[in-house]
C-alpha cells in the first residue's frame, strides 16, 4: 500500500519535473530568440504555467501522497532512492505550501515593478525612485519569513530563512565566519595588485574582436573542454547564463563584446562549467526531483572552476595560446602563453561586481551579503544603504563610489525581492578552492593534461564525486562525502591566491 | 448567470490556449536548438502537457461551461464575438471528447512507430517494411471516424470528416470537382512546358550558394515585404516551418541548400506568407481560440501568394534582381530582372512534389488526394497503392517512378497518420489565384509596387479582408464574405498559369 503511495508520489512529481522543464524552455526562449513584441504574452503563459505547477504541487493530493508514502520510503533507509524523492519532494511541497497564492502573486508583481522602476533609476542614477519598491520587497520578504519560521526551528536569524532557498541548511553566522576569514586573509594581497593596477598588462585584452571569430573561438575551446553537439548548445543572449532543459539537453549562452576578449571567453568556460554538471548527473534521476544540482554554491564552485581554476590557469594557457593567436593574431600574435596568462589575469580593485577579477570578486559579494543581513535586521534602513554600500567599497576595496548607478544600483538582484542569493557566489569560489585542493592531490598529473588540451580526467572526477549525486544528498552530507568536513574554509582560496599573486605581481 | 458562465469559459480556453502555446514554444524549439539527445526527454514532457490540455479541455467543467452558456452568446448575435468563441470552443470540446484517450495514445503511438518504419523505408527503398504500419494508421483513421460520426451528419462520404481537421466544412466531392476542372484545364500547360525541359533557363540557379550570404539576402527581402525583429525571428532548420507563439511573436524557419539558390528565397517569402497571416490577427483576439488563422486551404493561399504570385512575379524581380546580384554576382551578374525571372519559372513535370514547381504542384497533390480517398473507401488496398500511384504519376504528368523511396515514400504525411491535409496545399494555390484576381482589380497599381519594392498595400489589403478575422468565420463564411461564392474555382489559376506560360514558353 505505502509503496503505491510512493509510486504514485514519484509519478506526480515527474508531472510536475515535465512542466517546470517545458516552462524552462519557454524561459530560455524568452531570452535568445524572442522578439521583444513577444514579451507581454509570454508573460501571461508563463503565468498560467506556474499556476499549473504551484497548484498541481501544493494540492492536497501531493501531501497526502507524501504523508502516506513516509514510513515505506523510511524503511528504504535514508541512502536509497526513494528516501532521496520523497525528501526533496516534501521539501518542495513544504516551502510552497506556506506562501499562500495572493502572497505568490504580490511578490511576483513587486518583483515585476521593482524590475522596471530599477532600470529607470539605474538609468538615471535616481536611488530615490528606486527605494519605496525596495522597501517594498524588503516588507513582503519580511512576510515569507514569518509564514515559513514553523519550517526552520534551528534557525538562528531570519536571514537563514531566505538563505535556505539557495543553500541548504546554510547558516549566516557560518557564512559572516568564513567571509571574515576572507576579508582578513586576501588583504593584503588587494593591496599588492592594487599597486600595479594600470601597468597595461592586459593591453591585449581590448581592441577588435569580431563576434564570427569570438564565437568560432568559443566552439573550438568548448569542444575541447567536453561540449558535444549532441548535448549541448551555444546561442547568444544579453545577460549570459546556463539552463539546463534535461541531463543531455545543457544551453550555454554568451554574449559578444567586440572590443573585449574576456566576456565571451571566460563566460563560455564559466557557463560550461554549469552545464557539465548538470550533463553528468546520474541518467537515474531524469524526470525527479534529483535531476539539479544541489545549491547555488556547490553550482558556483563548478562554474568558477572552470573559469578561474582551469581557464586562468599557466598549463591552459600553454594550450590554448597558440589557438587563440590563430584567430586573433593582431590582439595576440606577438605574445606568448605567459604573456597572456599574465593579461588575462590582470587584477585590482573596481566598482563593478561582474567586471571584478578572481580575488576582489569576493569582496563585492561580501559586502552585498553584509548589508542584505543588516537590512533584513534593520539595523541598516533603505535610507542608509548607498553610505553604507559607500563605506564599505572605501574600507575594503579602497574604491569611491561616485555615484548611485555605478554602486548600490549596479545588480539586479534586489530589485526582484532576492536576497540571500549573492553570498552563494563566494561560497562557491571558497568551495571551488577546497575541491581544488583536493582535486590537484588526487590527480597529481592535471597541469600536464591541461597543457595537453585533456581535461577528461577533471571532468571524470567531478562526474564521480559530485555531478552524478545531482540533489540525492544535501549540500552539507555532499561536503561531508566529498570534503570530510561539514565547515567551509577560505584558506585554501587565500593560499592559491597568494601563490598567484605572489607568481604574477613579485 | 449566464454571462458569468461566458467568462469562465473565456478564461477557461485563455488558460487552454496558454498551456498550448508554451507547447508551440518546445516545439520550435524541439525543430530549432534541441541537441538530439535532448528528444527523449523532451517527447515525456511533450506528452505530459498534452495531457494536461486534454484533460483541461475535455473535463466536464468545460462542457458544462458551454452548455450553460449557448443562450447568452446567441443572444449576442452570431456576428459577436461572444459567439465566435463559443462556437469554437465548442467545436474543439466536441472533436476532443469524442476521442477515448486510450486512442489518443493508440494514434501518438502509431504515429510515432510509423515515422520510424517510414525513415528506414524510404531510406531502403522498403514499402513492404512500411506497408503494416501504413495499415495500422489506417485502420485507427477509421475508428476515429466511427467514434466521430455523429458530429458529422451532414458528412457524404468518410473523407469528409478527416477533412474536417484541416479545413472545417469542405466536402470531398467539392475538392474533387474543383480538382477535376484544373486537371483538364492545366493539362495543355503540362504538355507545353514538358517539351523546353532541360533547356538550361535555370541554369544560373545552381552553383555556389554560401549560407551566410543566403540568410543576409533573404533577410534584406523579408525585411522589405515585412518582416520586422520586433516581431519576426528567423532560424535554421532541417524541414521549414512557420510558428506563431503569438500574433506578435512570429517564428519563421529556413534552410540553405548551398547549391540551390530557390529553396532558401522562396521557402522565406512562403513561410513569411504564413507568418505575416498570423502577425496581423486583431489583437483582441490575442490568447483566445480565434488567434489562428482560419484553415490550412486558408493559411496555404498567403504562403503561396508571397512565394509565387509575388516573388515568382516579373515586377518583383524588377526590383529584386539588383539586389541578388549584388550578393550573388558569379551566379546572376551577367543576367537581368527578365533572365532571373524565367530562370526561377523553370516548369516542368518531376518526380518529387516539394521540388514541384507552380504549375504542376497541384499534380503531385491531386494523386495523393484521389489515392487517400481510394484508401479510406477500400477500393485501393495498401497492396495496390505503389502501383496505382504510379500509374497516376504516369497518366497526369507523364513520368515514370523508378522506385518506391522517389515515388509513394517520398512524403512524411501518411507515416504520421495524417489524411485529409494534402488536398489543402493545392486548395491553397487555387483559393490564392482566386483572391489575386480580387487584389489586382481594387489594387491596380500593385506591379508598379513591387518594382518600386513597396508591399504595403498588399499587406493592408489582406489584413483588412482576411488575417485580422483569425477564426472569427469560417473558412466558408470567410469565403462568402471576402469573394461572394461559397464555391471554389480552379478557373482564375488556370487563366493565370495559362497566361504566365503563354508568357515564358511561347
Amino acid at each position: 500500500m505505502s509503496k503505491e503511495k510512493y509510486d504514485a508520489l514519484y509519478a506526480r512529481m515527474q508531472t510536475l519535473t515535465d512542466i517546470y522543464g517545458i516552462g524552462g524552455v519557454a524561459q530560455w526562449d524568452m531570452q535568445t530568440h524572442m522578439p521583444p513584441r513577444g514579451a507581454a504574452v509570454r508573460a501571461e503563459r508563463l503565468a498560467t504555467l506556474t499556476t499549473i505547477g504551484h497548484e498541481w504541487l501544493t494540492s492536497s493530493e501531493t501531501g497526502d501522497l507524501i504523508a502516506r508514502s513516509e514510513d515505506y520510503v523510511r524503511n528504504q533507509g535514508e541512502d536509497s532512492l526513494e528516501y532521496a524523492i520523497w525528501r526533496v519532494s516534501k521539501r518542495h511541497y513544504d516551502k510552497a505550501t506556506v506562501i499562500p497564492s495572493e502572497l505568490a502573486a504580490d511578490l511576483d508583481r513587486a518583483a515585476s515593478n521593482g524590475h522596471v522602476a530599477w532600470v529607470s533609476a539605474r538609468k538615471n542614477n535616481d536611488y530615490e525612485g528606486f527605494k519605496p519598491y525596495l522597501q517594498k520587497n524588503i516588507d513582503l520578504l519580511h512576510q515569507v519569513i514569518d509564514l515559513s519560521r514553523g519550517l526552520y526551528p534551528e534557525a538562528e536569524e531570519d536571514y537563514d530563512i531566505l538563505l535556505d532557498d539557495y543553500e541548504q541548511g546554510m547558516k549566516t553566522s557560518d557564512i559572516a565566519a568564513v567571509f571574515d576569514q576572507f576579508k582578513v586573509g586576501a588583504k593584503p594581497l588587494v593591496e599588492k595588485v592594487a599597486a600595479h593596477m594600470g601597468d597595461g598588462r592586459d593591453a591585449a585584452t581590448f581592441g577588435n574582436f569580431p563576434a564570427d571569430q569570438q564565437e568560432k573561438l568559443a566552439r573550438e575551446i568548448l569542444a575541447a573542454v567536453g561540449f558535444n553537439d549532441d548535448e549541448f548548445d551555444l546561442t547568444k543572449t544579453a545577460h549570459p547564463f546556463e539552463h539546463s532543459m534535461s541531463i543531455h539537453d545543457i544551453r550555454i549562452t554568451t554574449k559578444y563584446d567586440e572590443g573585449f576578449f574576456n566576456p565571451c571567453f571566460f563566460g563560455t568556460l564559466h557557463e560550461f562549467g554549469h552545464g557539465i554538471y548538470e550533463n553528468q548527473i546520474d541518467d537515474t534521476y531524469e524526470r525527479t526531483v534529483l535531476a539539479r544540482g544541489v545549491s547555488m554554491a556547490w553550482h558556483e564552485s563548478q562554474s568558477r572552476m572552470w573559469e578561474n581554476l582551469v581557464g586562468r590557469s599557466l598549463p591552459f594557457w600553454k594550450w590554448a595560446a597558440p589557438k587563440v593567436k590563430a584567430v586573433f593574431p593582431d590582439q595576440f600574435g606577438s605574445m606568448d602563453a605567459e604573456d597572456i596568462y599574465r593579461a588575462v589575469n590582470m587584477m585590482g580593485p573596481s566598482l563593478i561586481r561582474i567586471e571584478a577579477d578572481e580575488l576582489t570578486y569576493n569582496y563585492h559579494i561580501i559586502i552585498r551579503f553584509e548589508l542584505e543581513r543588516e537590512l533584513l535586521a534593520g539595523t541598516v534602513t533603505v535610507d542608509d544603504l548607498p553610505d553604507a554600500w559607500n563605506a564599505k567599497y572605501k574600507d575594503y576595496l579602497g574604491v569611491d563610489v561616485p555615484d548611485y548607478s555605478d554602486g548600490v544600483l549596479q545588480d539586479v538582484h534586489w530589485s526582484g525581492g532576492s536576497m540571500g542569493y549573492f553570498p552563494t557566489y563566494a561560497l562557491g569560489n571558497i568551495l571551488g578552492a577546497m575541491l581544488w585542493q583536493k582535486i590537484n592531490t588526487e590527480l597529481p598529473n592535471l597541469a600536464s593534461e591541461f597543457e595537453a588540451g585533456e581535461f577528461g580526467s577533471l571532468r571524470n572526477w567531478s562526474r564521480e564525486n559530485i555531478h552524478r549525486h545531482g540533489s540525492f544528498y544535501t549540500p552539507n552530507d555532499l561536503l561531508q562525502k566529498v570534503l570530510g568536513t561539514r565547515t567551509l574554509d577560505a584558506q585554501p582560496q587565500i593560499d592559491f591566491l597568494t601563490a598567484k599573486v605572489n607568481e604574477l605581481y613579485g
